[in-house]
């Protein structure tokens, strides 16, 4: 027995695991949110266990712009202030809570739920692209921004949806591509100048 | 309607909530845990939700060194092996697993959940100290090692026991301060080097 390594009780070693399996959380990071949860009071234990436990049972995709809602069609889909004529697509539903902290756009959304990357497998059928072109049936919607992220497999997304919603008349853009705001010259990269450039605006 | 922020589903807002009040989780990663485990499957989330809830269920303190454990005594206290005369005692259940790793500790420990902190408002009361007092009644122990943390608290609070233990005769050290391993005297910090030349030893 003295030769074998001590471990920790089941359930803690338990619920170390499992807070590791989530992302950016190391073994580390587990063993003291553990510890944190072990000495916190029961209710707030509780409370975070029926958040994740309520999050699963009464989360669903809104049927129209396929982002996370409680309630089908969405918020903002069922928000008749909104301009119908122009549909920002993002990949995740947090880029929509980012760029309406902006409020700066007054448009409805559309969710792909990923990019297009063959590395992971990804391809158009594993993303809300369909459902993308059913809501474009009805001739509402004029303006597309493709609002995927400035990366690699952003940009091969909004190409590959560009592409096909060529045939369909509407004005498609992207977001612009440039230097960010308080950003430094001197430290931006190749790319972000080259695009800077490129896109360089009259004052 | 138009001009009200949109704020994401309730039961996403208070996942967000309550992972946020974790320790060390800032309101992006409690954004981004949240997402993950809307994507992630059901199952993977109910094991999570049902760890914490367990660990609240059957984690309980062990009655002889405090320590966190599912089995009253813990497997530590209820191994015969171990040597009954040497006690370590430390801040947390947490430096434990870290002093059993080593394996170089056969003796048995005390947990003090805390540490004396005037600016908290964690005095003596808060420890677990008169468990302490306690265990050290029979006699058993002979050793008292004092496994604080190496900075104010832990110093003050080692000092505290050392001089309430005084009267009963019992040898009490304190781990050795020094250089790190694989450390680097040029970049020691002044109390570290100091501590390091007061406990040099001959070779």
């Amino acid at each position: 027995m003295t030769n074998s390594i001590y471990t920790t009780a089941a359930p803690v070693a338990r619920l170390i695991e499992e807070l590791h399996k989530l992302p950016g959380i190391g073994p580390k990071s587990a063993q003291r949110l553990t510890y944190h949860l072990l000495r916190a009071p029961a209710e707030d234990a509780r409370a975070l266990a029926q958040a994740i436990l309520e999050v699963k049972e009464k989360i669903t995709l809104c049927s129209i712009c396929q982002n996370v809602t409680d309630a089908d069609p969405c918020s903002i889909c069922d928000d008749h202030g909104r301009d119908s004529a122009s549909l920002c697509v993002v990949e995740e539903p947090l880029d929509i809570l980012a760029l309406e902290r902006t409020r700066s756009f007054k448009g409805r959304y559309h969710v792909l739920h990923g990019v297009l990357s063959p590395m992971d497998g990804t391809g158009p059928g594993d993303l809300k692209i369909q459902e993308l072109l059913e809501r474009l049936r009805s001739g509402e919607v004029t303006e597309i921004i493709l609002a995927t992220n400035p990366n690699l497999e952003g940009e091969a997304t909004a190409m590959y949806i560009s592409r096909l919603l060529k045939p369909l008349d509407l004005r498609i853009t992207r977001l612009a591509r440039g230097l960010p705001m308080g950003g430094d010259l001197e430290y931006a990269d190749d790319v972000t100048l080259t695009r800077a450039l490129e896109g360089r605006q009259e004052v």
